[in-house]
């Protein structure tokens, strides 16, 4: 039988309960989803994307300027205690950047639309041929010179370095601009070396408490590392990577749950409070997905880490809510409707069927991902609904009322994310996608995986 | 102590906090229950079933027409490409209506009213009566004839026969009408050796995905092989009853979540996503339910299908909401509340307790179904809220928004199980109901065993 | 670098996203709480305590009375069928009145101020003065005769003498009034000796099923006989009270929920359904709070009842509502908000915390259990939104919709211990506690435990 029959047959034997009778009051019977359950066109994900970049840029002009006169400067030989940055999204050296700038590395290779790349290489040109002057005026003004590059390059955790600068190396992958180096460098041996760690050497805070370990910083911490052992060729920040993974799992991963606690500190120790919070989650399987992307399959751990991933897609799925969203904390149908941790989940589920990573049935819960997602990204393109910038905290309360805005930046790399790694699904020619016909009752999304189905 | 004082002296201990200051304001104290916590009269009950007969019967005439004039046909020696059974749900060879059938057997038992087993008789008479006819126009015409009893007898899904069967055979225990014998016969032949099945011997389906198992299918099956094996004495019948139960438990009930996943595919293996839907989880429960009745109480495997069956019942009483109803996603509370699972699970406590095999404690958990269903009925004895037919998907958002109406008829049977055994629940006089009292600020239902109770 | 440094880092490291293009709408992202999100004052707290006291003291004047000409009866020589205390909640001896008498006791050590325990010495006072003479009417006119202290001396049920009990020997430990002393021994010798028991000593009772545990029993039992440990110095009653809470632990606590089942019976034995009220629960925590109190460290079982403890709050802190309260069925967010449980919950965190019996990071959620059971203390100091009293029943339904009234007088003495406890917590100079910023984006409440961090 011809796989196209097969289909066919599926879709017959779908509608094989017979109520003639009921066709009367066939309307009443369709249903009625809050987010539209239908099948994205890549063409629209494209127009996300776009507009998504198009208020990315609109954010920061990107210019050095005197603070004091507003003007630009372009002298950089001058020492200037007023200098810094022009303000906005695109210009911050932040973790929240790293994670649009890596997107837009990826997106370049997905689409082959160079406008995305071009904003990786303006940015990180500048950061560089700029970082001296920085560096200088500091030195002669000491404190008075308060622009630069965040604490760059006097890093004081793992959030002013580990997600720029995997967003870092990757431009560097692409553009080898040299220059980059130094500061790579300095990353690394921040992660590698100067960043508290347990014992154990998982990766860890004094913040909020005295011995804390954060599920963010695994994002903090692993896309840097793989990606240094990519440029590198030194196994260590694989291991290291892979560590940093299944330590903190040791902590926070609750096998029941199947989800990372937030964090976990040395005082409450094996009474840790749980609170699984969307986006923790989110960076967590997100730097899995980094780990498996680029460690060699038989890499030691690497199994590990995919049956992590694995386990936590399940639950992912059973978690999603029937618009296609997550909730802000992924167990509590009361709090509300998250567009950051859609976005990495629909990325990382997107990714991992693309992958072969996890069965290609998880399909839908991609889609219905990306729908949600979709409703949040502006006619600006700006990503709303974002929860703001997040402690780790010990209390249920602070997680339920978390301002949202599209201020809170990031849900824009997620977004990005996901946008390429559907428009990688939908032209995944691996799979037949079963649509839902408009207005029919009993109507499903199904990926079917042609190799599967006999050819007769 | 005599009986009557046992439970006096339990209702005026459960006063035995005596604020009598509070009995100013001792109405605003009183649950308001929005669906009524109260005591169904068997009278009441009865009147449903009539109703939801009475409506069963309106849907269709049970007569042979030619589809092109509309003309009933009563000579069935002459070949009509147009001849077909007359629409609707009375008419049909569907699963849905199997247990509808069934259960006017099973009410028959119960009550003694006749009227409800003639249907049966009526059905299956004009089944046998015309299927030859059917067949020979199928034979002249080829697929231009398209009317006859579904793909009776060219099965091509457990959904063709098995609960249909079950009902045939039924029938046939109570009717011995002999000329059902053959038909029953290519059922048996048809699930237990045509059908597709795992290496193990797991019943499946290529649908949706190349290698599925879905729970659904054990009300498919099950009761057809037990009542096969009653039929016949063969054994091997009880035998693939009991292992479909224990198979499909192995791949699809989750022991620390206490229910049946709807289904399972190869390709997502171990890593499957779960969905526990409310009627899946019914057909499974209802199985069980057959098992248990049919089969000798030390028969292999038998106790292994208890232990489920309680493990399932304590859950669902957990999972109840306070309506009584059971969610369309049993362990989502903001999905709705769904009347054909409600029945089944009313219908399977209500049993449980009657033939002994779980605590009558359980007792105010199926009078409470019994309520909510009972809301449901429509006036003119449609059934209402049932989902509709649904497909075995991978998303959420699916199962959230399925349609409901009174023409999803898989609501009807469950009712009319549900109904009988609540009589004969309510019937039971091995119980004293302690009946919440109206207007009372603590009442509750307790079932109490008489014979646990000294007599002094 | 001085603690004070330590706290400031952390403060300005958690604003370190710098959105600084978002300040233009700063309000709308700001979270909006339902309950105040605010730290209580102690000044507030003692204002609250007051409130409750005042109202509790005017719901009874306390006096004996001629129940046919309403005149107080001060001649206790000359019997007197229709002799009987007042009405009202501070006349009663009653399980929810032992609470509050406790509480008092325990407000007199925690603030000094005397007038709390003042209502102690008056009631004990009152019923031992008067017993005599109500038995003596008993005596003389039989059953005609109903006043006196409820079924005192003749206890039917722990309810009747295992709470109030445990107040009177706190009450006599600080006013040692030896009139107390046969009382309590009576008490003592209902609970050890007549209450029926399952035969490995487990507390039980024939209600509402023939052999049932409720969990509730606990608080019923354990306080007096740890109390009653204290007293006498006989450990039999140390051993006891361990006993019933590991004991009663192993049949309705949930290690996979981390919660206590409301009540178990025999019947249902291994398959009992599961219903985790809260104030149940909170009758549970709270009994363990009392043996962790009172016996010494080592004491044999204690430390088990200590994990339990442990893991009892970590649960809580998982399912406590975004508004600080907890839900009556614990586990299902679609109940209501209930009090009593709350404040019990509220009482048990904090004195965890300043017990050292689990880590300080508990703070914010004892806060939030306070800001919560705040807003149920009406203006006279009723105390709103308490669950009536509730029987050990078997479905949801009795338990969602349960009627809450200020005239549930088991929320007085939880919120009284609640805010007593919550006094010592906010004094406790082990800990920083760093509060929330009005309006502020991104603020959370964190206790810091002074001597972890390093003074340099």
């Amino acid at each position: 039988m011809s796989l196209y029959k097969w289909v066919l047959l599926i879709v017959c034997i779908s509608l094989n309960t017979s109520n003639l009778f009921a066709q009367e009051k066939t309307e009443s019977r369709v249903p009625d989803y809050p987010v539209p359950y239908t099948y994205p066109s890549v063409d629209s994900i494209k127009g996300v994307l776009n507009r998504v970049r198009n208020y990315y840029d609109s954010t920061c002009d990107l210019k050095i300027i005197d603070s004091k006169t507003g003007k630009e400067i372009t002298d950089f030989t001058t020492p200037n205690k007023n200098a810094r940055v022009s303000e906005g999204f695109a210009g911050e050296w932040s973790y929240t950047n790293g994670v649009v700038l890596s997107a837009f590395e990826y997106i370049d290779d997905v689409t082959g639309d160079s406008t995305y790349f071009a904003d990786n290489t303006r940015f990180f040109n500048l950061v560089v041929k700029t970082l001296p002057y920085f560096e200088k005026n500091h030195e002669v003004f000491g404190k008075e010179a308060r622009g630069g590059w965040g604490r760059t390059p006097n890093f004081k955790a793992l959030d002013d370095c580990g997600s720029i600068g995997a967003a870092m190396i990757k431009t560097y992958l692409k553009n080898k601009n040299k220059d980059y180096l130094p500061l790579i460098d300095t990353i690394a041996d921040y992660i590698s070396n100067r960043q508290f760690r347990l014992k154990d050497g998982t990766l860890a805070r004094h913040r909020p408490q005295y011995v804390s370990v954060w599920a963010d910083d695994l994002y903090m911490s692993v896309p840097f590392l793989v990606n240094m052992g990519k440029l590198t060729g030194d196994h260590k920040y694989y291991d290291d990577a892979v560590r940093q993974i299944l330590q903190m799992a040791q902590r926070l991963y609750v096998p029941s749950v199947g989800l990372f606690d937030h964090g976990w500190n040395k005082n409450s120790g094996e009474y840790d409070p749980r609170f699984y919070w969307g986006r923790a989650n989110g960076w967590a399987i997100l730097s899995m997905s980094e780990v498996l992307s680029v460690l060699p399959e038989n890499y030691p751990g690497r199994n590990k880490v995919l049956d992590l991933f694995r386990s936590m897609v399940r639950t992912l799925a059973h978690l999603q809510d029937g618009t296609g969203f997550w909730h802000n904390l992924l167990d509590k149908n009361d709090t509300y409707l998250e567009t950051s941790c859609t976005a990495i989940f629909t990325y990382c589920i997107a990714k991992g069927i693309n992958e072969g990573w996890i069965s290609h049935v998880y399909g839908p819960v991609a889609i219905m991902g990306w729908n949600a997602v979709n409703t949040r990204v502006l006619k600006n393109g700006a990503v709303d609904g974002t929860c703001e910038g997040t402690t780790f905290a010990s209390d249920n309360t602070y997680y339920y009322y978390r301002g949202r805005s599209i201020y809170a930046t990031h849900g824009y790399g997620p977004v990005l994310y996901a946008g390429a790694e559907m428009i990688r699904l939908l032209e995944n020619d691996k799979f037949i996608i079963v649509k839902p016909k408009p207005n029919s009752i009993n109507s499903a999304f199904h990926f079917l995986l042609k190799s599967e189905w006999p050819e007769k």
